[in-house]
């Protein structure tokens, strides 16, 4: 029995429900996993992210290395443990963060940085990268790729594809668990050539599963599509298709048509904390004078613990004035709900041969309001 | 059938444990009410107070006139629908926090103060504050009182126990809810002579419970229990007396000797906030250097949501350096179930009559640590 597989049950048009067992159970696709940077996700307890229907989460390796370093996480048993979340987690492989940091050096070997918490100079590299994933214990770690700002030239990309590839080769070689499934990113930028011979570099290794990533980097919905639209197809029918870093409701439900299966996104906890929260009707912001006396939840259709527990857009709204730390439990609990329905729908629709018109009609109430 | 009663079950010495009837159920006693100041309690849903056993709320009245305002609270269905809490909710008089201010005019009308959300000048008189808690509607309001400061000289401290034997007359008159129990409180300063005259006043109007105030404002813990030793006897014994804003677990643990059935304190969850928890050993502090890699939870013999959750110590140090709004959430929901405990052992003790022997083991462990 492999710790991992990917089983496809329907299909419609290019969209895909299936589910990805790992070892720490199953991950129903499309899905959406809930991020938590730091080893937590913001103002929520594991309980309540997992009441919100949500099955997996994501943690940044590039955060929880510098504090509390991966060794303090692997003796106390790894991520599950450490966080308390007993379903799977995935971790990326710190590139994207390293190559965000105003100052660093690149080279081939890595990309070398200062300790933001220590002060000390750290290395990621592909090795480096792989043996705090292993260290980190996630049932799903990602290769250490190069992260192409948006925009580059053609030769930027191309010369990003390389070291991606060229670094892939060595986090395959230095990856050393079978309980952990090492995931291959295919990068290219907006350049659809090069993303065919990232997609193409990349197959050659037998992974258990494929990302697309130098996407969500201020590309706007349109390319994104149309990179989706381009990269998903290359990739295998028979695993499970990653899209990092994605996004808004429209981007989901965009990306799913055109076959992914995997998303990580910020949005849903970080809006949250802004008071800005998704309803079946479009997003609202609680802080806004309209709502400080009206009585309804945030959406009467929702059945999370915010909008069932009947709390009011009123009450949402003092809390924000008020700084009150409830706030952002509410509306957290609130919006990572709204994601989890969001492909729970997704995925019912393609089992029921309607994802055209499940786009169509969620777009047309989220979009006029 | 009135709306509130109180029966005492057992007693032992001056302890005492009973059940206080609202309308919104049961209190047993000796209780200890977690303070939600502005409608909430801080980093905690209402869910998860109920579930570290809480019964009933405080909420401070100046906090909620200025912000949202007691005619928002009142139009959304008062506090208990306003902030989702079914139990119990009592609301301060507002007089603590106006006599705490800078800068404000106290004259035998009233106190006249700056609003600090809007900057409108306001007045808080014993009329107008029992008009606010009417329409925040908490099952038990306080009587408006001059809250001496501490130290006071015996003229300044008689002065305050004739305006607050004065506010108390305007106050039974102004109060115009049946199913709400007005509660007169004892000023008096650290004055035996005042305190018992100012009981003797206050007991002059037939109220369903009675206050010891003006405590808790730096006298300590030895003014703190000769003041509660004094004052509580001369308090009704079929009605409820309650310690206003006390305090620490062996301050409790004393005056619940004395005969005090109920307390408020910010405490746990202010506590909780700066990393401070408190265990059947003592208290910690989870920022201490120590606790980095210790896989124990807080207290290994507690079943809160925190500890029973397996969150070890080494994740909360965690949390707390990473600055997660989740180390406040579990720090909180451990303190404020550690209180709960605490009056719910105390509640058995009393009814086994071994009151002395349990405070003595619980003074001994948590003590010497």
């Amino acid at each position: 029995m492999p710790a991992f597989s990917f089983h496809l049950h329907s299909s419609d048009g290019g969209a895909r429900a299936g589910v990805f067992e790992t070892p720490h159970g199953p991950v129903h696709t499309p899905a959406f996993m809930v991020v938590g940077t730091q080893a937590a996700v913001r103002a929520m307890t594991p309980e309540q992210v997992r009441a919100t229907g949500a099955e997996v989460l994501l943690a940044n390796t590039y955060h929880c290395a510098l504090r509390p370093g991966e060794q303090l996480i692997e003796k106390l048993g790894g991520l599950h443990a450490f966080m308390r979340w007993s379903g799977p987690i995935l971790t990326d492989s710190g590139g994207f963060q390293v190559f965000s940091l105003e100052s660093k050096e690149i080279s081939d070997h890595g990309v070398r940085f200062k300790n933001e918490v220590t002060g000390d100079v750290m290395e990621l590299s592909p090795e480096r990268s792989i043996q705090i994933q292993n260290a980190l214990g996630a049932d799903v770690i990602m290769a250490f790729d190069e992260c192409t700002p948006y925009p580059a030239s053609e030769a930027q990309a191309a010369a990003g594809v390389a070291r991606t590839l060229d670094w892939l080769e060595r986090c395959v070689r230095a990856h050393a668990r079978k309980d952990q499934a090492l995931f291959g990113i295919v990068q290219g930028s907006t350049y659809e050539a090069l993303r065919t011979r990232c997609a193409e570099g990349v197959l050659q290794h037998d992974l258990p599963g494929y990302a697309i990533g130098g996407v969500s980097v201020g590309e706007g919905h349109e390319l994104l599509c149309r990179i989706t639209a381009h990269s998903a197809p290359q990739l295998p029918e028979h695993k499970p298709r990653y899209l990092m870093g994605v996004g808004l409701p429209e981007d989901l439900i965009a990306a799913i048509g055109y076959g992914i299966d995997l998303f990580d996104c910020v949005i849903p906890t970080r809006y949250a904390r802004s008071a800005s929260v998704f309803t079946s009707r479009g997003r609202l912001r609680l802080t806004n004078r309209r709502y400080r006396r009206d009585a309804y939840p945030i959406d009467t259709s929702c059945t999370c613990a915010a909008c069932a527990g009947g709390f009011s857009r009123a009450y949402l709204h003092h809390l924000f004035a008020a700084n009150e730390v409830l706030s952002a439990i509410l509306a957290s609990i609130h919006n990572v709900h709204f994601y989890q329905q969001l492909v729970r729908q997704a995925r019912e629709a393609i089992q029921a041969r309607r994802y055209a018109d499940f786009r169509a009609e969620f777009l047309e109430s989220y979009q006029r309001g």
